[in-house]
């Protein structure tokens, strides 16, 4: 690569970042948690008057990684890369992007994977029970390092969009927008089954021994079977008959054995065998757990009560597709915010894509969300 | 109980049955079966012109056991009893009613736990590939058995509904009528997922070993993770809300820990292992490879020339809440059907109770199956 091709490149290069707080985190279930540690990433310049920030939350796999390139051979770029750069919805020219990776998680911030200070080794299963509040409380901290008073947005999909709702209800004074995509506000009995059946997979792996399987063979198959199902959950019925239909994987009639045949199954077994590169079962049953655990009206009484707290315009985007946060959702939660007095739009956005829909179709999301930017 | 009490509940006791045939069944796979041993249950008299009978086809977890008790004190009755019985939809003083435990099961029938007479031990994963075509034939055995020449009916729901499909396609003379309730002509990408899934979580159970452990703990990790997967697809988003929402099992505050807390959590528990008390792991493989493999239009290169091949007249039964086999495939079927010429009626019933609803919500069903069979 010429230093031209570098030079041309060099905008979309991106560096992950941590901050680690002495003082230890109170959480929601009384236990303490420190030291705290928070990877996270940033795009763009913080202005002057440092009310230009933009803080993205992820999802259950996600990561600080949002958007650009560590190196420039990185086959991918960021989680949420198309929405992220100078011209896009997160128009790094006019904001200061920050993304934050989760408490619990298992990508540079304080999870079970990391030491604990008491034994000298990973806490494992004795790193405390998070919620979705502590995570953001856990954010409070790395926006208070950065000098942030107040966000210009907060903006996430799925769980990303808990934690926008979480900081817009309890840090009202710190968010003028919250931006939720393919959300809710709280984690149906149906969600709470599909987790619930990834952490009996993975704890019913004996690889996971409980939980103290650092140095050891981690529980694969175990945390293989929970992101197949959740991957199911993610997509909708529709994109699994376009992309794979009934096709065998070899040749067009079947072998006849019990071992996967068909694309649909070796597609799955491909998820579950890349996500065991890139994450650990622990977080899993933590983060899972703590989505569970995630209802906001049951925090305040109601959801009205919730949102006459906060002072922000909300945007939701809902997919068509999304049977695991559907539309019918996010537009309680616009009703919700309009008795509670609160700016809100609510879009309803067509596509086939299913709950992944706001990590895939960008053509009609990113004008939405620039808009209601500026 | 009074010799009089016994004499009322009488008329419900029933028996399995069970007929063995020397002769090896050729299967689709080009592999044999044989000795072929099928569990059946009868319900009513055939009448002499043997012409009065009808055959009941059960899903993925049935068995012989449709209607009636074994036992006068019997916790619960067969699968499909508001259906069974005299002046119930399937009329025991009119019809002589049959219901055949599938090739492959674990209820009295040829399965993998099975003697294979060449080793003398269990048939394990050396059972061989079995088909909806292959269930049907070996049913085909006990009809011809029976002295039944032609059904009056064939009916089923979910892999019932395909035996009842496959029934009235592939053997179109010995059969008057169909009755296809939450089902489908093929399985769709994502049956075969969820499939797949749970069969990658009973192979993944070290205890499965091979499928040799028979003598030996079972597999019950995984056959509990793979039931538990397919009740949470059984079952509507809706219905779940309205059963469980997010009750805790205990108290009104989380405990904070990684085991199960909601009561939907505990409840799929108890399915898991109750499923364990009544099924075996190796036959969820072998009726699960089944289904994946059910594709009427492939077998006959479109649906239309499938069902030009019958003279049956068939009754389809939707559900509104089925989101694993909804109302659109029976569409799908139910036009096929008339470009086929066939006598086809086609009614979707409001249910929140999911694809589960065949075996639920009666109100509405019975009056329609009774009204189609007369």
């Amino acid at each position: 690569m010429t230093a031209h091709e570098l030079e041309r490149h060099s905008d979309n290069l991106v560096q992950r970042q941590q901050l680690t707080w002495a003082a230890p985190l109170r959480l929601e279930s009384g236990a303490q948690l420190g030291p705290l540690t928070l990877a996270y990433e940033t795009y763009g310049t913080l202005n002057a008057r440092r009310d230009n920030a933009i803080l993205l939350l992820h999802a259950l796999s996600g990561d600080a990684h949002a958007a650009g390139r560590y190196h420039i051979n990185d086959r991918k770029p960021g989680w949420w890369d198309p929405m992220v750069g100078p011209g896009r919805a997160f128009d790094t020219e006019r904001y200061f992007v920050i993304c934050s990776n989760v408490i619990g998680g298992c990508q540079g911030s304080s999870g079970p994977a990391s030491r604990n200070p008491a034994t000298g080794k990973a806490y494992a299963a004795s790193f405390p029970i998070i919620t979705i509040g502590d995570m953001v409380a856990a954010q409070t901290r790395l926006i208070d390092a950065l000098g942030i008073a107040r966000l210009h947005a907060v903006a996430g999909g799925s769980m990303g969009g808990f934690q926008a709702l979480e900081w817009a209800t309890a840090h009202p004074e710190r968010v003028a927008r919250a931006i939720v995509l393919a959300s809710a506000a709280h984690s149906a009995p149906q969600t709470i089954a599909w987790n619930s059946i990834g952490r009996r997979a993975i704890m019913a792996d004996p690889r996971w021994r409980g939980g103290d399987y650092y140095g050891h063979e981690p529980p694969s198959d175990g945390l293989a079977v929970a992101r197949m199902i959740g991957h199911v959950t993610y997509v909708s019925d529709t994109a699994l008959e376009r992309k794979f239909g009934r096709s065998l994987q070899h040749g067009t009639t079947p072998a006849f054995t019990l071992e996967p045949e068909y694309r649909i199954e070796s597609y799955l077994d491909y998820q579950g065998q890349s996500f065991n590169e890139r994450f650990d079962a622990n977080s899993y049953l933590y983060i899972t757990k703590a989505m569970d655990y995630w209802d906001l009206a049951q925090r305040y009484g109601s959801l009205d009560t919730a949102f006459a707290r906060s002072s922000a315009a909300y945007l939701l985007l809902s997919f068509t597709s999304d049977w695991l946060y559907p539309s019918a959702e996010s537009q309680r939660m616009a009703d919700a915010l309009v008795r509670a007095q609160c700016a809100v739009e609510h879009v309803e956005l067509h596509s086939d894509a299913g709950h992944d829909a706001f990590l895939i179709d960008y053509a009609a999301q990113v004008p939405i969300v620039g808009d209601f930017l500026r």
